[in-house]
């Protein structure tokens, strides 16, 4: 596992799996390699900035930015990208993504949202708008370049309930199944398991957060070799998020 | 990262220490090092084995049991290692361990139980009394026999809120720090970072279970290479854990 020196500052309309098939241009890349990138260089790709200077809270943001004592421009950003709040207390907004994960303040990005070549303003990063399908695009563009058959992980540095610290999260993904099912693999004993599904996919993002770090896009990729899985066209994200009304903590 | 092979069924008192060393002499370990092991090794080694047909289950586990459509002994077994019912519902039974952390049936498992050169029965297996401590005598073993500084995390598969599959967590850990501090961290614009701590431990814990696999104690050991930390022996997983009172979900 490595990350991936020499991805550009991402602006908006560029084409991503391009300047990640660039930067794997010394090393390449193995069937069976997956890549991870940081959802962050989706969102600059998508050009997914908005300027709070420009957001006309609602009413109803504005009564939850008081009970949270959170800018009301910036909640306002966050109910646009969720479906419903699922905690609310005084510096803490939890919603459900309109993409079906939980998380704080709906992944909008505060602390490095400035468009390249802007100067420093009120501006704020959304999450991309398809992470599944930009994950298979950006598929497409490497196993073109290296004519190679590779899965695709698109993250995000989430935090959990019941845990402290943040780890990467699968947003999207092409090609590695999100999860192995286990059901009927036997142990030494040869009883049956119990865990019946494991979730390969945010393994993978959670290990690549190691090399990744959390600071800065210079870092925003890396290479997960080693893996064994069955290449699957079909894979997507969607298998990881446990819907809210089969969810005992919505 | 490589799994650990020739760790042979673990029998009641054991040195948990002495084995992995041994498994690991033909490779030996560098400084910097981190081995992970599974929490289920320490069971055995403690002798963590319950015969449920010796549990007399309390009016609480019965009527329990019947709202969660599960043995009543097995109820009793899980409450016994519990601080609280966190959630309940047919087949569903969650609690916070008397550990700290919020598991499914209190990590007891009914799979893989038997204890060495027993006849199959009723047995079952819980959690390891004190996964820290044995994580401290496990790395004095490592380091005394390598002659190195290395890191050591005992990992258990967990499901989790909002999403499917399961993963590895952290029981404990010593030598590496549970958390990473980022508060100060500059990203590529010099603009401060929001995600405050990044949950280090946990992350190793997850990408080890890559290669771990979920089925049988031959990998239930792993080694992850190339981390940069700096040996904490103060270190402990309680900063991963957060308490009951401070958490929205409890």
């Amino acid at each position: 596992m490595r990350a991936v020196a020499g991805i550009p500052i991402v602006r908006p309309g560029d084409d991503l799996g391009r300047l990640v098939a660039d930067a794997l241009s010394d090393h390449g890349l193995a069937s069976g390699d997956v890549v991870v990138v940081a959802s962050k260089l989706l969102s600059r790709a998508e050009g997914a900035f908005v300027d709070l200077g420009k957001v006309e809270p609602s009413e109803r943001a504005i009564a939850l930015a008081k009970a949270v004592d959170k800018d009301p421009r910036l909640v306002q950003v966050i109910l646009d990208d969720s479906a419903h709040v699922s905690r609310s207390a005084p510096k803490v907004l939890i919603t459900r993504h309109r993409l079906g994960h939980v998380s704080a303040n709906a992944g909008i990005d505060t602390s490095n949202a400035r468009p390249a070549d802007v100067a420093p303003g009120e501006w704020v990063l959304r999450l991309p708008s398809d992470p599944d399908a930009t994950a298979r695009a950006i598929r497409a563009t490497l196993e073109a370049t290296f004519s190679v058959s590779v899965g695709v992980v698109i993250t995000d540095s989430l935090g959990r309930p019941f845990r402290n610290g943040s780890l990467g999260h699968t947003l999207g993904l092409a090609g590695l199944p999100a999860l192995s099912d286990e059901r009927g693999a036997t142990d030494v004993f040869g009883y049956t398991l119990q865990h019946t599904f494991a979730a390969v996919a945010d393994m993978v993002a959670a290990a690549a957060d190691l090399v990744m770090g959390q600071g800065g896009e210079a870092r925003g990729a890396a290479v997960v070799r080693g893996l064994c899985f069955e290449p699957d066209p079909t894979a997507s994200s969607e298998q990881l998020r446990r819907p809210a009304d089969r969810d005992l903590y919505a």
